[in-house]
């Protein structure tokens, strides 16, 4: 029986991803070799790679505006220490939002290099909500923020207006939602959530902000190098470069994000209005500031956790459980994610309520 | 068609990983998910990992020898900066045996930390040779190494005894051949040739030569932080690491590197025969450093390369042509390249030498 995967990640992706990524793997684009198999430097994965940069651009409307796309290795921790090197002035210092567990690690990894200033913090609260009303120095070289908080369940809705360079880890959100994404100068995602299988890292990096650090930097962390090698500075991630492209792809034909972000909000007013109207359940993260990719939310009276634990398992409901952080539980409902799934998880906790 | 694939890498896998990892996408151990959607926490990924991590030391001989694997993201060229990161002292220095366009990479990215000793190089030869006879500086903090250079085709037979830790470079060439493994602290591999897809890299540490460098190291380039994490220090390349097991295990029920060896043996034997034999052609490395993965080959007259490669397409080789460096040919034959697939080129460049 296939699962409704509420999976905070590795997570749900579009069954014609695996279907073709499945295909590609037996015999490439009929080539006789499997995409396992081919080498980087093919014309056929040069194709891929230039396609996915391509089309990751133009479905967040950053085509021709100055950025570059690259698909790198190392997950998004790796960023967190990439862009400190290349932004972070001699001396300088950065800004950072800390918002929850994944921007308190980019903070930690930033403060190995310079003067970190943390703006703002909602650590105290365990993180439910997202810190508003702060002030961002204005000689900070760069701000940092983490647009959708995956454990807690948060999600910036405004961003912050500023004279500098804003870097924005989207990891869980990227893709979800219509922004203004030109008023950021790098986001990064790791795949695994909208974008594909683990292994591939989504930069998006503004050229002009680049090159001003003073710093030297070592090659493998350096965005010009891999923008000047084209995506290409080392053997790239080809299998999880080539499942983001058909899932990219599979965005693209659905409508693009307007389409999808019509979806999510579909799913997200169905499952919130649920945990709002049910008795029995709360909401774990602040009304104002609920993500649309993952609700947390928690049982009012613990002792009912075995019934609905055992109803959702019968369900054929896998990955619901929330992060120890939190407890409770964490819907991550990913673009990849059918309404249906939603409809099945709200149907237990109705009968939950009939039956306790 | 199925195609002789001699391709560098990413590269030539055993059919059966092809078979595994493509049932794994579409469902997962009769799981009702894919592969690529499940947790990377989830009981059978953290089963994946675990196996991984223990059967690439039995593999080696190393279990219960101190050491730690560790599956990290990267590629080889990160380690390039992390093994400098972990081991070199401050103000101390670290020996590079310059052998080829890897190890200058390597030697590149050490100079980033400190006085980077090139004990020897064979540049001036466009690395034909291994260079030998070289002395190591007894207060250097470890020594580097690449032990088989796919450009060049040439492999390192012995490796130097030093009372200081040996770091090997072994992405084109581990699991091919029996060596005494304890003779390294740190081994690092690609993935993407001998032992799995692009997307992850293999590091073997000894764990007790770390800790010692006096420096500061960022948590994502941190062995200590990955060991400590059990290889899952953030989200790991799920899917790159499940078909490297299914190589791996491949390897194993073949009966280790001992039994694949003597397959390798053969293949070199083979192909090396004919590139000495037949006039038309001549090998490009040195004959006693000749790799046992990567033949390097030249035609005599460069005017048959058309005929030849009209023959050796026709007869379903693919990734035969020699990097730009060297030109000519590569013939890659890695652990997967069954000795047929040698036979057809041995066969091809034996009409070439009857028709020409």
């Amino acid at each position: 029986m296939k699962k409704h995967n509420y999976s905070a990640g590795p997570c749900i992706l579009p069954q014609e991803v695996f279907d073709k990524s499945a295909q590609a793997i037996l015999d490439f684009n009929e080539s006789g070799l499997s995409i396992l198999e081919i080498s980087h430097r093919s014309k056929d994965f040069v194709a891929i790679m230039d396609e996915a940069r391509a089309l990751a651009l133009e479905l967040l409307g950053l085509e021709g505006k100055g950025y570059q796309a690259l698909f790198l290795a190392g997950g998004a921790s790796l960023e967190f220490l990439m862009v400190p090197y290349n932004l972070m002035k001699e001396g300088g210092k950065a800004a950072y939002l800390d918002s929850g567990t994944w921007a308190s690690g980019a903070i930690k990894e930033a403060k190995f290099f310079g003067e970190t200033v943390v703006v703002a913090s909602s650590k105290d609260q365990n993180y439910n909500n997202i810190p508003k009303g702060y002030t961002v120095p204005t000689d900070a070289d760069y701000f940092h923020c983490t647009s959708n908080n995956t454990i807690f369940g948060t999600q910036i809705k405004d961003f912050p207006s500023l004279d500098m360079p804003v870097v924005c880890d989207m990891s869980s959100d990227i893709f979800s939602r219509v922004l203004d994404f030109t008023q950021f100068d790098i986001i990064y995602a790791g795949a695994q959530k909208n974008m594909g299988p683990a292994g591939t890292t989504l930069v998006i990096v503004k050229e002009e902000i680049l090159g001003k650090s003073g710093r030297t930097i070592p090659s493998i962390l350096d965005y010009e190098k891999h923008i000047k090698a084209e995506s290409m500075y080392n053997t790239p991630p080809v299998f999880p470069v080539y499942a983001s492209l058909l899932t990219l792809q599979w965005l693209k034909n659905l409508g693009g994000i307007a389409a999808v972000e019509k979806l999510n909000n579909a799913k997200d007013a169905l499952l919130y209005a649920e945990i709002d109207r049910n008795p029995l359940f709360k909401g774990a993260a602040a009304v104002e500031d609920r993500s649309n990719m993952n609700a947390t939310f928690l049982l009012n009276n613990p002792e009912h956790a075995a019934t609905f634990d055992t109803m959702w398992k019968a369900a054929g409901i896998s990955g619901i459980p929330g992060h120890r952080s939190v407890g409770g539980y964490r819907a991550s409902m990913y673009n990849a994610m059918p309404i249906e799934s939603v409809q099945v998880l709200v149907d237990v906790m109705k009968e939950l309520e009939n039956k306790v």
